[in-house]
C-alpha cells in the first residue's frame, strides 16, 4: 500500500544554484542589486524589531562553519555559511552558503535557497548601500584590493547604487585581476588593472578591501590612506582575520552592523572593547551622523550580519512568486493526522 | 551561452520525506532503532571530542524555532527544528525538522535530510538506550502517557532495545490512544489502552511521559510514582514546559544529556541550578553510576541534544551508500575557477 501524494504543506520551494543564476539574469544583476539594497535598507530601518544574536561559529584549524539566525514577528531566517581560505587552492569555493526562511507562526520553512551567489549579491548591495550614506560626495572612482569571488559584485553594486564609474583593481595574484577585468569589460565601467595597492588607490574616493587570508594581514598601511576617503573593509570577518593597519582605525570614524559581532570578528578586534563605533541602522534612520566632513575618513567595518541575509531571503521569496525559478522539495513530513507520523511511515511500504 | 552541467561538487545528497520512509521500511523500523542506538551510544562514549553549545532558540508566543549544531574533528552537523504545540489543531506537525551534515575540512555540506521522521527515531532510540542503563532489571512493562507522534516510536525502541513486551497507553484525548493502539496492533507488543494516568502506570517498571503542552503541566503527581521505577520524561523540553511534579524530582536520581541545556529546558528547570544531576555519557563510559538500587527512582530528563542528531545524520549518511534513497541537489555554486562566481552567473544567460 502506498500513500497518496504528500500534501502541499510537505513541500518547500527550493531555489537551486542554476535557478538562482536564471533568476538573477532574468531580472538583471544591477536591478537585483538595487532592489536588494532597498530590502536591506528597509530592514536596517526597523532594526529594533529583530531578534538579534551574534552568529554561532564552529572554528577549526582550516576554517569556520557558521549559522546566522534572526527573526522578526512574521519570519525567521537563517544562513549556513562556511569560510575556508584554503579551499580555493583545492578547487572549492572559499565561501558556500544556503539559507532558509520560515513562518514564525507555525515554524514551517517557506523557502530553501542556495546562498553562495545570494551572499555575494547581498554583501555587495550592503557595501554600496552603506557607501551611499558615508562615501565622499561625488566619489566616482573605487579602488578594489582583492579581486576574488566578491570583486565584480562589489563593482556592479557601487555602479548601480553609488554611481561609481571607474574601478582600479589590484590583487597579489595577477590572474585574479585578469579574471575581474574580463568579467567587467562590457558592463559600462572604466576598469584599470593595477600592479600594487598603492597604485590602485590613486585618486580613489572609495577603497574596498576584500581579501581572504585567514590571518592578520595589512592590506592597507597607514600612510596609504589620505583624508576624505571611505573605506569599505569586507575581508576582515572572523577572529584573527583583519586587513587594515591599526593606525588607520584610530584615524577613522567607524561604522558597523552589529557591535557585539563586529568587535569579535571585524577590524575593530584590534581596538579596545569600548572604542566608539556608530551603528549603521541609526545612521539610516537619521539618529546618528554619517559623514559630516569632506576630509573625514569613514570606515565600514563589514562582517556581514544575519539581517542582511534575512532581507535577501525575503527578496528571493518575493521574486519567485513573479519568476517561478524554484522546485518544490518534499522536506516536511505531513501525515493526514499530525499525530500519526508512525502510521504514515508504516503505510509507505 | 549556457554553462556545462554543474560538477559533482555542486550536488548535495538530499533525503526527502518519501525517501526516508522508503529507507526506514527497507531496513525495518526495529533494525533502524537498534542501529541508531549504536551510533548514539558510540558518540556519547566520545562526548568530550564534540564541540558543544546549547541550542540557539528563537521563541515566539506561538512556539520556538531552534538550531542545534555540533561538530567533531571530521564532521559538522546541525538540525533545524520547530516546536509549535498549537500546530496540531491547525493540521500541522507540532515538530518538523531537517538537518545537514558537513565536512569540517572544507565546510561543504555532504547531506541534507528531512529530520521530522529521523528526530522521532533518534529520540526513541536515545530513550531506550538510556533505559538500557537505568531501568530496573527485568522491567518489561512500560506506561506511556501522551500518545502523540512520538508514542509508537518509543514503544518500538523499548521493544527492540530493552525487551519491553507490554505498553500501557493513556492520553487525555482518547483518539490519540486509539491511533496508537491501531499502529501497534501487529508489531509483537501487548498493548493496553488505559483511561487514566493512574491506570497506565499500574505494574509498569518504566514510565514514559510524552505530552506536548507548552506550559508547566503535572502529568505525574508525586503519589503516582512508587519506588523502583525508571521515568523517561520526554515532553518537558523548553523553558516553561514541564511534565512532572517537583516532588518527584527531589526523590529521583536525575540523568541528563547536557546540563547547561537541560537546566534551561528540562524538568530540572523547577530545581535549583546546583541540584545534582549525572551526565549520561559518564554512565555509558562507566565513569558515573547508573542504577545502583532496585528501589531507586531513576529519571531521564530528556530534552534532546545536538549530538544525538549528529549520530542520526552520520547513520543516514552511511545508509544511503548502501540504499540510494536520495536525490542530488544543486545547492552549492561550483564555478570552474572558484574565484569566478560572477562569471559563472553571467555566462548562464
Amino acid at each position: 500500500m502506498t500513500n497518496p501524494k504528500p500534501s502541499a504543506l510537505a513541500f518547500v520551494p527550493f531555489v537551486s544554484v542554476d535557478n538562482m543564476m536564471k533568476l538573477v539574469n532574468r531580472i538583471g544583476v544591477e536591478a537585483v542589486l538595487l532592489e536588494l539594497a532597498d530590502y536591506i535598507e528597509a530592514d536596517f530601518k526597523r532594526w529594533p524589531e529583530f531578534d538579534k544574536t551574534p552568529r554561532v561559529a564552529s572554528h577549526s584549524d582550516e576554517g569556520v562553519i557558521e549559522l546566522m539566525p534572526t527573526a522578526d514577528a512574521d519570519n525567521y531566517g537563517f544562513k549556513y555559511v562556511n569560510g575556508h581560505p584554503k579551499n580555493m587552492k583545492e578547487g572549492f569555493q572559499t565561501v558556500t552558503a544556503f539559507g532558509v526562511l520560515s513562518s514564525v507562526s507555525n515554524g514551517y520553512p517557506i523557502l530553501l535557497t542556495e546562498m553562495t551567489i545570494l551572499t555575494a549579491l547581498r554583501t555587495a548591495a550592503t557595501s554600496a548601500l552603506v557607501a551611499k550614506y558615508l562615501a565622499p560626495k561625488g566619489a566616482t572612482t573605487m579602488a578594489m584590493i582583492g579581486n576574488g569571488a566578491q570583486c565584480e559584485f562589489q563593482a556592479m553594486a557601487f555602479k548601480a547604487i553609488c554611481g561609481v564609474d571607474t574601478v582600479r583593481l589590484y590583487d597579489i595574484d595577477p590572474a585574479a585581476t585578469i579574471k575581474a577585468v574580463k568579467n567587467l569589460s562590457d558592463v559600462g565601467l572604466t576598469v584599470i588593472a593595477c600592479t600594487s595597492g598603492e597604485q590602485a588607490i590613486e585618486g580613489a574616493g572609495i577603497i574596498t578591501t576584500c581579501t581572504a587570508d585567514k590571518l592578520c594581514a595589512t592590506i592597507l598601511t597607514d600612510n596609504m590612506v589620505g583624508a576624505g576617503v571611505h573605506i569599505n573593509a569586507i575581508g576582515g570577518d572572523c577572529p584573527g582575520k583583519t586587513e587594515l593597519h591599526r593606525d588607520i582605525l584610530t584615524r577613522a570614524d567607524i561604522f558597523v552592523e552589529y557591535p557585539p559581532q563586529t568587535r569579535i570578528e571585524g577590524e575593530i578586534q584590534q581596538l579596545d572593547d569600548d572604542h566608539p563605533v556608530t551603528e549603521l541602522w541609526q545612521v539610516m534612520l537619521g539618529q546618528a551622523a554619517g559623514r559630516t566632513d569632506a576630509r573625514q575618513i569613514t570606515l565600514f567595518d563589514s562582517v556581514g550580519f544575519a539581517i542582511e541575509d534575512f532581507s535577501a531571503l525575503r527578496f528571493i521569496s518575493d521574486k519567485i512568486k513573479e519568476h517561478p525559478f524554484f522546485e518544490p522539495l518534499d522536506m516536511l513530513a505531513d501525515p493526514d493526522d499530525p499525530r500519526d507520523l508512525f502510521g504514515m511511515v508504516a503505510r509507505r511500504k
